[in-house]
């Protein structure tokens, strides 16, 4: 598979789990995997979890518009830049996001939504 | 200096160089840098600096309203994913962008522009 068609599949798996179950997403997250959320900086699976859980919406759906990738370092990393649409239940207009994501032997997270 | 201020020292600069002397990014970039520009992948500082000065607009403003920096990996490298806005010469309204920065021995760089 190449990085590109791996980096996607991973990308498709993540906001899959975070629709349908997100605390689901500790098998994704290791302990030295960090998440910024809106500016908070959140270390380890649990707490990254507890963070996810708590936002201030229930069902949601994500719906990506482009995913971009670069493999990064020597180590077989790959940097990848998501943007899309998030729609929240009861909600009449989707709201914009966009991510970072570093998958690597940890990975780390970086989110923004335009509530 | 902390790693943040760092790269938010970093981001000032490259923000600073892009609006005022954009074929000074030259300097910024190496041979295995990348950039992905609206999904366009370019590898290479030379072809870097000839995507970023034939862009479609001349005189930019950058305006930073974000930056977020995680720690990556062992390298001492750094994720950085910056938002803001983009003041075109002659236009009423400003755009939107966004942009990730992996700074490491290699710069790679991800830029989004809400046209």
């Amino acid at each position: 598979m190449d990085p590109d068609a791996l980096a996607k599949a991973f990308v498709e798996h993540y906001y899959t789990t975070f629709d349908s179950n997100r605390a689901g997403l500790a098998n994704l997250y290791q302990e030295a995997s960090m998440l910024t959320f809106e500016g908070q900086k959140i270390q380890g699976s649990p707490n990254i979890v507890a963070k996810l859980t708590s936002l201030p919406f229930q069902q949601c759906q994500h719906s990506i518009t482009t995913v971009d990738c670069q493999p990064s370092g020597p180590a077989g990393g790959m940097l990848v830049f998501v943007s899309g649409n998030l729609q929240l239940a009861g909600e009449q207009h989707a709201l914009k996001f966009s991510q970072v994501l570093f998958i690597n032997t940890v990975v780390q997270t970086l989110s923004k939504i335009e509530w």
